[in-house]
């Protein structure tokens, strides 16, 4: 029973911090509740019932699986099933008068092979990388829709009846989803999109800073430091799926309609590569502390100005990205450090070496730049 | 019109390369045709339709949803959708019934809570990562049942014999999806990733390789080459789920039941962490040829030595990972690049430097090592 009660305790454990870590999870969870129920309404009440009839199921349905986390998905999930129910139901009626005028026995086998090649074309379709990302969900319901319209009309005579009610409840499911999603507590992909690019940055800021001032020290695994940058490393999954979401959204706050989402992506890749350098550079710190302390103290100094002014420049860059607003050109402490490089250089022309590791923080610094170049092109954009 | 031309002709080509890369695709599609018919079929027969009536629409819409690419993925999509059905079905008939007792007025009010609660508590559960990554899909056709069982169940009175005829259309629906699947040239979600693991780290080892033949002259970018370790960079997210839906797979050719499918995720993140560091290397390559010929020359041999080798140790790993067989051990590759590797330390100290690239690969050369004695308890096991 105690080994019960423990396991109890723990998952208790996880569910708080699930929701602390992002209260919007829970409000996210009474929203679909409140939606789902404010659907189910249709049931309850006569008149609206008497209008719609069973197909009052459909409603809930699009609201179940239409409600998504953010409104970019939400919105693109909503335009997918409305668009592609109308397309495939208009084209499911075509294919069913022709399969009618064919005659009675022929019709079942003009339906089984319109069904068959539609289905198959639409399937090949999805996976074009492209549609992939944006319209997969469309297909499938396309797919669906076609299937069911020009199917059961060879049975139901009342197709029309049926098919615009079950359109009218799509309809209505999905712009209650939408009204919940956008009028209580929303949450745009496009913001999360932009806390994350200009998050990763100061990621790398703090490990660059961080390794400036321990560089003097014995260099050590500072854990949420380095937590910070390996994050940083995966996360390209998420930010693609915000990127695609950001697309569905309309202007909001400081975002116009058609914000160049894209570009964060190319600013989201460039942080990566610097990430993947200091992901060696960390290793490699790791594995070969033992550098003779005399060698040490000559390069410390330009060591640590360098990645303290990397790091500097870097924050620089992502509070410019945070504030939209162009950063300074040419940037001091870029220049800094670039000088800090070339003495560094200097410095192990003249000594004997086995300090490799500095020269690697070149890199990097090249890195920084072409960001910089590129974020400003981004923003004025 | 040209223009138009330009554009259908662009698409073709884009369609065949598509086909082309996979021609297992195109199989895919038609297997997905074939199964969509076959279901349709219930609507075209007499007797068939009899027993079932219009809850053949279900058994159309399950096998459009479930059917996945390969055969894991769609055997955890079919369990999920009938588990979650039956569970939120006998959920959906208890308050229903509870709500029966409460009288005529409250028994609307009762079940808005209930779906509201319920629908709240289930999607907060859906954030969880573990339960996002295998029964997303399950918890989502949980809620969705629920809803439409005890909602509905509040207009018909037949309840209990729609019920038993959906449920029945959906099981036969997976059946038929999970049959084809398998049967018709089957795509094991556990075999492309038993492939690409091992891909993966052949193409680190024609990058070593590469390396250590054209060290010798200018270095320059083999656009095969680069592109292929850079596709290793970018191979997470596939590996994820495909670990996923492999997990779901019973046993079949080499794998057994309960092959330990999580290992192949451990591989690849070691795989990808010498992927960084061949990333740094290359960005550096090509920024810093400017090292004096006479040092140059001198390390030379050491370095496309210590590379070559490693390649190969690579290669023999990538192969007994293949043919899953226990690596040679201690590899005579890795003993021999390691004593490159030496050769060049030395080298390196007596001369003074601005060779730093070399040292680099000393990092490279242990995570080779720590990947192989990884590699060995997983084929152990």
């Amino acid at each position: 029973i105690s080994k019960i009660m423990a396991k109890v305790i723990e998952l208790f454990k996880k569910t708080k911090k699930l929701a602390k870590d992002d209260p919007r999870r829970v409000v996210h969870s009474l929203k679909v509740g409140l939606a789902i129920t404010l659907v189910s309404l249709f049931y309850y009440f006569e008149p609206l019932y008497d209008g719609l009839g069973a197909s009052a199921m459909w409603a809930i349905l699009t609201v179940v699986v239409v409600f998504e986390f953010s409104i970019g998905a939400t919105l693109g999930r909503g335009l997918n099933r409305v668009l592609a129910t109308f397309l495939a139901a208009a084209l499911g009626f075509g294919a069913h008068f022709l399969a009618d005028l064919a005659g009675d026995t022929a019709q079942p086998i003009m339906l089984s092979l319109s069904v068959f090649f539609l289905a198959a074309i639409t399937t090949f379709v999805r996976f074009f990388p492209r549609i992939k990302a944006r319209y997969d969900y469309g297909f499938l319901i396309f797919i669906l829709t076609f299937c069911l319209v020009s199917v059961s009309g060879y049975r139901e005579d009342e197709i029309l009846k049926v098919a615009y009610r079950r359109a009218l409840t799509i309809l209505i499911g999905t712009f209650i989803a939408i009204l919940i999603c956008i009028l209580i507590c929303p949450v745009w992909a496009g913001d999360d999109l932009h806390s994350l690019v200009s998050n990763n940055i100061e990621q790398l800021a703090n490990f660059f800073q961080g390794f400036g001032v321990e560089y003097s020290n014995e260099w050590k695994e500072d854990e949420g430091i380095v937590e910070g940058f390996k994050s940083v490393l995966t996360s390209r999954q998420t930010e693609e799926s915000l990127v695609n979401f950001a697309r569905w959204e309309p202007g909001h706050g400081t975002f116009k309609f058609r914000h160049p989402w894209k570009q964060y992506r190319k600013i989201g890749s460039l942080t990566r590569q610097c990430a993947y350098r200091l992901e060696s550079l960390n290793t490699y710190l790791l594995a070969e502390s033992q550098t003779p302390l005399h060698i040490r103290d000559q390069l410390k100094e330009s060591c640590s100005k360098m990645s303290t002014e990397s790091g500097k420049a870097l924050k620089d860059l992502a509070s410019s990205i945070r504030t939209m607003t162009l950063p300074r050109l040419p940037n001091p402490h870029i220049e800094k450090s670039k000088a800090a490089a070339k003495d560094l250089k200097a410095a192990l022309k003249i000594r004997p070496c086995n300090s490799s590791i500095d020269l690697l923080e070149i890199v990097p610094m090249a890195t920084v730049a072409s960001l910089l170049i590129d974020s400003i092109s981004c923003i004025e954009k």
